[in-house]
Parts: structure tokens; C-alpha cells; sequence
């Protein structure tokens, strides 16, 4: 066997010089020209085959190894956020948009790894398969690559992935974090209009009162949680936003309502969607007004292989020392659509804090401060290459 | 013309003594033997022609005039409370029920009214039917008395009443309470029974939790007064018993609910009966639960005619000064089943305030030491007989 | 006694054309240039004198009767509302605003009134002074007037006025409306700002919830009308708009409650004034967030004088048939700044139903179609001309 | 080492017989009489030195191995239920107490453990502690035996005990269940009174309603799991009774409230116990009322020691197959008082799932046909033993 480590830290520079190349060019959402370029730009350098997917904006490269096998999927969030970024760093990005949850170094990451197993495809059987997705944070590019045939031809076996930054007190800096099942909650959507009839303030018994009723839906909506889920699942209703009504004397016509719903569990996630609209219509027949409701399930919950995870931990003991490998027990109630492909091909992902410094402080994901430590970047390619391997050579 | 008020003077002893007889022998409900004994005792000594209605516990007595012409029908309830007198009064009652609303000076009045018209038939044309009423706390007496009959053969063409007592600080002492319209409200009574699923207090999600239900159905009843009814109309919806479980870790299989709902306008009544129903279904069906509703129509409004009462109102000045006739403008939430025969029959019911002090106090009617004072009793005799009277020769 | 009516009906025709010309300069508030100057030009041209306050908006005039005596002050608003014309009349308004509730006719009526009493000096001791008031609409004249001493030199000592239009079934076209008390509801305005702490909506434990807590309180300011005010006084709290959150994913930190208080009974109004801050308080305590709130008393309810609205009626019978002379026998919750005067002043307020056809329709007040009826306005003028003339001498 | 599956089956048949006897002699709290004579006396015929505390009922043995060592503490709790029993054994009781919840079981099995430790002395150093206990279902018996030095001289160093019964498809017949942390719910109790002030339901405004005030606190109390408690966290709060009010007309003074509170954490739990008080503190303060409050802090969740529980497992995969030791990844929401000891000393609690056959059906705890099946008892007995050598020769 060759020395993994070796061989990454001899293009660590790389890496660490791709991802600030894309720090620079941050572009958010399905359509990432310069990104897509870049990486496209970069296979080519490597003279490793790919083709693109949604419109352009997703690339899906192709590694053959010594002999046929199976096929593992490695996955790389792309896209970058609407945020300005104040980090003042010397690579920050200054066209408005930022990499501000460490898409980009996930993306270097994956470059250092296409090239690493490339040039020693002598090393394992079987293929390996690079999916540079877009749309991460929204509106979600897993999900159109996926029926774009991304993990078809060859045939996705395993995928994998992971996410890097500031992970809070429970995975200090340098250490992993992984999941030997439900890890991140579905997230969905929930619009509701109630529909009732205005009048002035002065004539309540000529109106029907849609605040009120929208008021008792608020409420009714918490027992959802409170009575209605097992206490020992993970779940939230959260109404995020209500509004209705102009002014102080006129009792409005509608009431909108809008939130947000996270579950580890896919039958309590319908459960819950169907829930939501019994209560909602229940109450507003209860006052004579009606409803509109809009429920969009939008990320499935993130579940890791935990046949496939053991195995992951296997190979990254190779790599960083047991001790650093801490096992989360719990979901974060946070989404990521890398749920998509582990909802069709086991897999795992799995978290590498590395949050940066800035201004002497640690910011979190998404805030205009937020920076990742380049020094460990090395380990999330290692560990992948790692991983990879070892799944290719023993399935 | 003779002198009504004289007339009445004259009798005065008698009519308190009949009060002080009826005070001893207080009975409840519909069951009235000794009261109709008594009753019919008086009559048969003033020789006035009488049947029995409501199992021989409602009298109706017949006085004919000089002439043909209109029935006038003149009510007086005859039952007490199920209340342990403590006025201390020298006829108080012994048998553990009491005369504590004043119906004991309601009959003896009405015993003097017909002793007075009986003695003066020569004075007016057409009849005056008595009508001594059973049950008028509890369950009502007026009801069966018309089905059976009572305002007709003669039929009756008016219908007036009075209720002695304490009646606060708006009718002082003395004077007399008369209302155009709307004068007592209309009283139902609701129970509810929301049906859900038991389970241990630990487990809500097996159960379908029926005090949450309940509760958010008693704030949602709430709002049919402060939204749905026109807030210059009177109304009242009152939850007043809850009751579901049984100890501090099983959720109960259902909670029951009792209340009572007071309106001075029938279609009201009628929307907010359907109105509760269809709150108690939607939040029930919310929550996927289930209900049992019943509701309890019970004593109508008592509305008096605005044209008998203003004649009633000019007879009064001739027996009062002006100044002793105070208009109610706003009905009163208590009930009287004297509303069901001015539903039927136009006419006026009054209000005779005279509160008896016992131990320096005037205590509130249906109290153990509720009385009535006996130096105005006459004044209600004469203000019927100028009344009655006056209605019967003018129309 | 000179004859009113006829003295009336000679200047119908200018009423009527004052009314349309005031009906072409629409001005807003309390800032009503051309309108306080076609006023002052007829006074001059009455040869009665006048000054203004408010900044020369509000105008008061003064005509002395032949001998010493009380005064009266007859009050017309005179602003007009922000309503864009669509009534199609030959003498819209095509300024972007309206007198879309009458006040055009008002005005004209008190020209008319002034110019007949001006002419007709002799007929009464006394004095009777104008009071032009601006602002009606929002944000109040006639406490600005007072304010700066309109009922003062000489000192008014009653006061009428009287709305013209659409008073609905209640108050047929060409009757008037009397109420010998509570005429017209208090109105104030509450703003509440409900303090919590946002989060992301997956994570609800690390916010204070703003949302839930609003609708608590919304829930439970319905019981101040259900259970606190007694159910035979008019009484509307009406939360009209709540407003909070942004999207479907962030807990924001604060909701906003606006809404309206319609009372007629002051020790309520304070009452209602102080039980929402303690609903407001109690409510956020509870959930461990904080309010702000302002509540503002606007206009004061619009109480009649009892005696002088039952002499305003027997000076009414002299003009118009007593079966045109409705009694309003509970509030209407809408609010007038008359109130203002009438808290002061006894005196008396009423309406003259005289709606205008616009399509073949009956438009409400506040309608870009509304229109009132040019016929029947000689009858304001008459009544109050009359009731002013028999008021100053009689009192 | 000896074979210690072979000297459990030697006596196999005297575990299942005094399991027998004692299922027989059923008795409910901290008085067991006949139960702790059962203990002593076979205490007796092994010799084992023991002493009581607990008033005589719970009983604490002493076994001193072949040198000075650590203390292991083995619990069993010992009392029965009030449930008729009516499973139609041979062996079942008659006295209208039930040995429903495996207790029974428990008991003989300590005896069996103790029988076999006792004659193998000399395989172990340190000491083995046997701590029979009372009252587990009701009131706790752990805490009063903490309380007067169960866990002192010698000082225990560690516990073990189990549950046996029916224990959900989670755990399969004959296999175990073992949890590294939280594995049951504290559980506390919590008993609310809202004082309000009566009146007559026709009258609201004369009340201060306790029933709305109760209402909205149970809603709000909804919150606390809704939106306070990290949503990864079980945590329950159930109102489980609602009680005010007699009849239909008579609002109460005031309203109860009971629940139950199951918490993981004891940070939680405590906040949870603030948050009830604040959430009634603030919304009766809202509605003019007051309150009683009375959180009785029960049983602390069940907390195994990570470390302790791997020895367990490594020990019990000499006795039973691997795949029989299934691991519970959260916790269950019902509670045990085998949670102080562990609060104390470092130790575990496990599941050994053998529910019994009764007319075909697996009845649940607590009920009158729950059973266990007598051939899984063994394995309590072995694991408990080989775990308890391991630890203390390793210790």
C-alpha cells in the first residue's frame, strides 16, 4: 500500500491554493459559470474524463481503477452564499457573494482527491465517481443531478461526503465527527393562508377574524410536539413568521402563516405534514373561515450506512488517531441535501472541524466572519481517499 | 271609579298573612302540595272559579267581568328553594327549603289581586284568568301550564307579572323596575363531553389528549362573544365546570364540559347554540378526537310588549308617583319562564323592589337570609289591579 | 313667531350650492385653506364676525341675540377624507379627495343656520356661536379647539351638531336619529411590541419565541369583552393587525399587535386601558420575554345630555312628524370628536338619514360612491335653527 | 474459573420456586412483612450475614470475597402492585396485590445471585453488597435505604440491577438490553391550584375565571416542550387532570391541575421546574388571580456509567451470544428508583426481556395478566454474577 498521507501532503498546497481561488469566486445557487469552469478547468489539468449535469452547473467525473468493481460516489457542495464577507482576508471575495459554509474548501478537497486516486488508480479496483454538486443551500442540486442519472452508469454502489467548519463544542477543532444513522433532519416548509372576512375594527360580529383563528393555529400547532411525537424523536414546528392586517381599525381579510418543520424519522415527517393540515383546517372550519396550505418537503433526512460508516471508521483510524473520531449520538436538526444521495445509495458524511480564526474568534456557518482553518484540510482528503480505497478493494 | 289603593289597604293584613302562611310551607319544583292546597283554599273562600293544571300543582282561576271583552292573565309563581333559612324570622320556614326569591309575596299578591277584582266585577268588562305557576326556579312550570292550556278557554290577550326582592342599587327601595323590551335573558345550559384516547402521562404521543382539546375549545368559545356577536347586544357563553383525569400521570380518555349561554335576542340564541357545536367539532376533529354535545334550550327572553308597558306605565302613575317608575334600559342576564307566556301573549312583567333587612343587611335573593319587605307588598297589588283594570276597559 | 320652515326653504337653494362648492376643494385634517376661506368669505359676506384657532383652520363665529342670555354652540367639521371621487356627479371633486362622509353638508347647514339666525336676531336672547372644526376625520379638531378656549367668551353653554348620510335600516331616509345618552363609542388605539430572542427555526430552544407569545395574548385579550365587561355594555377590543418573522426559517425576535378599543362607559375604558398592559405583561412574563406598549385615548365617548336631547326633541316635533323622530336605543360603536364639546358642554348630537343614490345604489360613508341626499338637508337647518331659537329662550 | 452458567442451572429450579412463593405473598410499598421475612429467612440457610433498614423492609446482605477488594451493590427491588391479579397460575395470588411489574422475579434472582457468590467466595476479592428494596412503584424505597447508609460499610463501589417483563419489540424474548447513559426518565410531579373568584355564570364580570386562566396555562405549558427543550432531548410535560366547577351555571373560585414532567437531564428538569411556576406565575397574574403550586420532585433519570456498562457487555458475551445484547439507543420515558443509587455510585441497569404467555397474549406491565416466563430467569441470575466477578477481580 502506498502512503496516503504522503501523497496528500505533497498537494496540500494545492488544495489549500484551489480553494481560495474559488473563495474568490463565490456564485450561489444551480448556475456557477466560474466555479463549474474551475473545476472543469482542473480535471482537464488532470486528464480526468467528466461530464456536466443541471444545465452545466453540476460535473460528474469518472476515475477507473486497476480492474472492475464497484463504484463509490464522492460528493462536493459547490455553491456559495448571498452574504458580503468581512473577513478581511487577504483571498476574501468582493462581488457580494460569499463562501461562507465552506463549500469551497469541500470542493478543494474533492480536486485533491480526484488527483491523488487518479494517479494511483493502480491501487484499487472498481471506480470512482466525483459529483461536484450545486445548489446546496438552495434550492437543493442532489436532488436534479440525481434524476439527471448521476448515479447511474456506472452504477453508484456507496457515496460520500463531508462538511467542514465550526462544529461547535461538541467535535473540537481537528477531530471528526460521525453518525451511525439518522445525523441531520429533513427540513420542509410549511405556507398557510387563513382566509376569513374583514370588516372595521369597530364591527368584529360583521367580520370573521382570521388573527384570531391564525393565533389559536399557532397554538395547536405546538401540541403537535408537545403531545403527538414520541419524545424520544427529534422534531420541530416552528411558525416562523404570521402576518395580517394594515393598520389599527381594520380587522383584515387573511392571515399568513409560514414555518419550518425538521424530523429524523420519514413516517413522522408525514405524519406531521398531514398533521399540520388537519389542525389548520379543523380550527378554521371551527371559526367559519377556510385555508390555503402549501407543504413542500424539501431535504429528506440525513441517514448514514451504519454497516458502511463502521467500515469509514475503520479506514480513518488509519489516518488520525481514534481519540480523535467522536461519535455523534444525536442529530443536528440542521438539513443538507448530500440526504438525497444516502437516501439511494448507502454511504456516510461525515463533519471535520476546522473553524478559522477571525478577529481572534471562531464565527459560526453563514455569518460574514466565517473562515475555516486551512491546516486540516489535508485530513478530510486523506480520510476520503482512505475510505475510498479500502470500501473499493474489499466489496 | 273606586279607590284601588284603598281597596287594596283594606286587605293588606290578609296578604302578608297569606305570605308568612305560604313562608312556612315552602316546596320545590313542580310538586307543590300544600302551596296549591293553600291556594285553592283561598279561592274557594273567595269564591273564584278555578281548575288545575301540571298534575294539580299549577291553579288557573277564572274572575269574569260586568261584560264581555279581553282576558287579561295575571302570574304568580308558587315554588321555593331547596335552601336552610337562617333570616331567624318568627314564620321562618323549618322544613329545610325556603321562600329565599320572593315567590311566597308573589302568590299572596296575587291571592289579594283576585280577592280585590273579585269583589269588584262590576268595574270592568271582559276576564281575568289567575295563574299560580309551579316550578319557576326549577324546571320550569310555565312551559307545561301553556301546553296544557292555560292561556286559553278564554283566551288570553294579556299577560303581566311581577318579582319582588332586592334588585340593587338601580331600583331603590320602593320603586319599581319597568323595561320597554328586552327585560331577562334567554338561558340555556351546554354539555360537552370531547372524547380523545387515555394512555400514560409519560406517552402523549399514544395518546389523543382530551385536556388539551378542552382547552384550547374554552378559549375558542371565548371569541363568540368578543368577535361574533354585536357588541351592543347582551350575551353571555360561560364554561363553568371542567373536569377530566383522574391522578397526576394518566392522561384521561375524555373531558367534560358544562356552561351556560344567556342572549336577549332569539336568533342570536339560535346562532351561537349552532355556533358552540361548531367550535367544539372543529378543534375536536383538529386533534382527532371526537364530541358529545348537548345543548339545552331553556327559558326564552323575557321581552316585554313596549305597548301594554307604556299603558301599564300610565295605570302605575295613579297608583305611584312618577318618579318611583325607573326604566330599565338594559336587560338583566338572569332568566324567568314568565318569558315563555309573553312569547306567546303581549303584556309586561315588573320589578317591585323591596328588600328586607335581617341582622343590618339586605342579602341577595337565594340567600339563607334573603327577605322581602312587607310594608311594600301592597304597592305591587294595586299597580296590577289599576293595571289590569285600566287595560281591560280600554281595549 | 317667525316661521322656520319657510324662512329655511328661501335659502334651500343656497345651502345646496355652498355644499357643492365645498364639495369641489376636499381638504384633509387639520390643514383646510380654501375651505376655511370660503367659510370666512360667506361669514363676511353674513356680515357675522368671527376669529380662528388652529392656525386659522378652525373657525368660530358669533351672532348675539336681541338681549343677554345663554349661549349655544352649534358645531359643523368641515375636513373631508383622502378618498379618491367616483361618484360621476357633475360637482365631484377631482382633487384626490373627498367628502365622502358629509361633512360638505354639515358645513353648508351651519352657513344656512348661521344665516337665518343672523337675519332673525331679534327671535332669541342669548348668542349663538359657530364652531367651524377641522380634523374630525383623524387627528381631531375639536380637542385643539377647545384647547385653545372655542367654548370660552362667551361661554358656550349647550352644544349641538349632526351627521348627515347613510345611518342604515335602522334610521330611515328622511328620519332623524335622537339618543338621550350613549350615542357613539370611545375609540382608542393600542400598539404593543412583544420582545423575545430569534433563532434559527430548527432550533427553538435557543429563542424566546415571539410568535407563540403574541398568540397567547391575542387569545387572551378576548376575554376582557367575554369575561370582564359586563355583558350589557357596549365594549369591542379588536387586535386588527399582527405582523412578525420574515421567512420560513428564522424565529425573529420580535411581533408586533395593533388594534382598537371601542368603549361608552369611562371607568371601562380605563379599566380595558390598564387590563391589556396586565394581559400584555403577565403573558410575556410568562414566556420570559418583554413588551412595549403605548396605548393612546383618542376620541372620548359621545354621551347626549338626558335634558336637553328631550327639549331638542319637543323644538324637533315643531319641524318635522314625531314619527320621524327615531330613538336609538343603543350606542353604535363608530366615534365622533363632538364628543369632545359634549364632555364640556351638555348638549346633543343626532343623525339626519339622508342617503344619495349613486348607480342605483346606497353607498356607505367612506365609499369613493358615496353621495348624500340634497332634498332632505333644508331639515338640519330647520331642526337646529329651531331647537337653538327655543333653547336660548328658554333657558 | 468455575463454569458459572452450570452452578446457575444447578439451581435454576430454587430460583423459579421462591420466585413462586414470593409471587404468592405480594405486598405494596414500604411495609413487606412477609416478604422480607421470605428474604431473611433464605439469607439464613445461606448464611449470609445481612441487616434491615427501612423500618425492618428493605434488607441489606453482606458476602466477603477471598481478599479486601471493591464493593459491588446488587439491587433488587421487592414490592408488588395493587392490582387483582388474573392470570388464573396455579401459583397466583389472592390477597387483591399482584407481583405485576417482575419484582417477584428480581428477588429470587438476587437470592439465586447470592446463593452462587456465597459458594464461590473465594473466585472474587472485595465484597458483594445485596440490596433488596422496597417500594419502588410507590414511594421509593432507594432513597430512605441511601439515606440510612445502604451504600456505606463497606462504601459500594458500584451497582448493578435489572428489569425483567415485556419490554416492546425493542428487545426480542431472551435477549437484553443495555443503554452507555440516559436510560429512563426522572419523573416529578407537579399539582397546580388557580384561584380566581366565583360568580354566577350569567355574570362574568363579577369573576375573576379560573377555568380560561387554567386553559391558558395548559396551552402554554405546551411551550415548554415545543420550543424550550433542545428538540434532541426526550423531555415530557402532561397535564393529566383538569378539575374546577359543579354544574352549569356557577363559575368556580377556582380550578386543579396534576402532572406528570419526564426529563433526561437533570439541567432540564430543573429549568422545566422553574418554567412551570413562571408560565402559571404569569399568565393568573395576567388574569387577575393567583395560585398554588407544588413540584414534587420524584424519581432522577436512570443514568448508567458508560464505562461500567462496557464491562457489563464484555462479561455478558461469556454467558450469552453477542447478538442477544441489543443496545438501546434512547432512553424510555418511564422511571425507576434504581436511579439514586446510580446517581451515586457508577454502575448499570439492564433489560432482560422474557414476557410471559398468558390465554396466548404478552400482557403489558401492570397488568392484572401480566407474566413473566420462568426460562429466561437463569440468565438475569448468570449475567449479573459473571459481571460482577469480572468487575471485581479487574477492579
Amino acid at each position: 500500500m502506498f502512503n496516503i498521507i504522503q501523497e496528500v501532503k505533497k498537494i496540500e498546497k494545492d488544495i489549500i491554493n484551489w480553494r481560495r481561488k474559488l473563495h474568490q469566486i463565490p456564485e450561489v445557487g444551480l448556475n456557477l459559470r466560474k466555479t463549474s469552469k474551475f473545476i472543469m478547468d482542473e480535471l482537464d489539468n488532470m486528464n480526468i474524463e467528466y461530464h456536466t449535469l443541471v444545465n452545466g452547473n453540476a460535473i460528474v467525473g469518472l476515475i477507473k481503477g486497476r480492474e472492475e468493481g464497484k463504484t463509490v460516489g464522492l460528493r462536493a457542495d459547490t455553491d456559495a452564499l448571498p452574504v458580503k464577507e468581512e473577513t478581511g482576508l487577504e483571498f476574501a471575495s468582493n462581488n457580494g457573494c460569499m463562501h461562507a459554509c465552506g463549500h469551497d474548501g469541500h470542493t478543494a478537497i474533492l480536486l485533491g482527491v480526484a488527483k491523488v486516486l487518479n494517479e494511483n488508480k493502480d491501487k484499487f479496483k472498481g471506480n470512482v465517481k466525483l459529483l461536484f454538486q450545486p445548489g446546496e443551500e438552495y434550492p437543493g442540486g442532489a436532488k436534479p443531478m440525481i434524476e439527471e442519472g448521476a448515479l447511474e452508469n456506472p452504477k453508484v454502489d456507496a457515496v460520500m461526503g463531508l462538511h467542514l467548519g465550526n462544529l461547535g463544542k461538541g467535535i473540537p477543532k481537528g477531530k471528526i465527527g460521525v453518525s451511525y444513522g439518522a445525523m441531520m433532519a429533513a427540513v420542509d416548509v410549511m405556507y398557510i393562508k387563513i382566509n376569513g372576512k374583514g370588516s372595521h375594527g369597530a364591527y368584529p360580529h360583521q367580520a370573521i377574524d382570521p388573527i384570531v383563528t391564525a393565533s389559536e393555529i399557532v397554538l395547536a400547532l405546538q401540541t403537535i410536539i408537545s403531545r403527538e411525537v414520541d419524545p424520544v424523536e427529534p422534531a420541530v414546528v416552528s411558525v416562523t413568521r404570521i402576518d395580517g392586517g394594515f393598520n389599527h381599525n381594520i380587522i383584515p381579510d387573511s392571515v399568513e402563516i409560514q414555518g419550518t418543520i425538521r424530523t429524523v424519522n420519514e413516517d413522522t415527517r408525514q405524519r406531521i405534514s398531514r398533521r399540520i393540515e388537519e389542525i389548520v383546517k379543523g380550527i378554521t372550519m371551527a371559526h367559519g373561515g377556510s385555508y390555503e396550505i402549501d407543504y413542500e418537503f424539501c431535504y429528506p433526512a440525513l441517514i448514514n450506512s451504519e454497516e458502511f460508516t463502521k467500515g469509514f471508521v475503520e479506514s480513518a483510524k488509519k489516518i488520525i488517531p481514534e481519540d480523535d473520531i467522536v461519535e455523534m449520538k444525536v442529530p443536528v436538526m440542521g438539513a443538507e441535501d448530500m440526504s438525497f444521495f444516502l437516501q439511494r445509495v448507502p454511504g456516510t458524511f461525515f463533519y471535520l472541524s476546522n473553524p478559522g480564526e477571525i478577529d481572534g474568534q471562531f464565527y459560526p456557518h453563514h455569518n460574514p466572519k466565517f473562515d475555516i482553518d486551512e491546516e486540516e484540510i489535508w485530513k478530510g482528503a486523506a480520510l476520503i481517499i482512505q475510505s475510498t480505497i479500502d470500501w473499493l478493494n474489499e466489496n
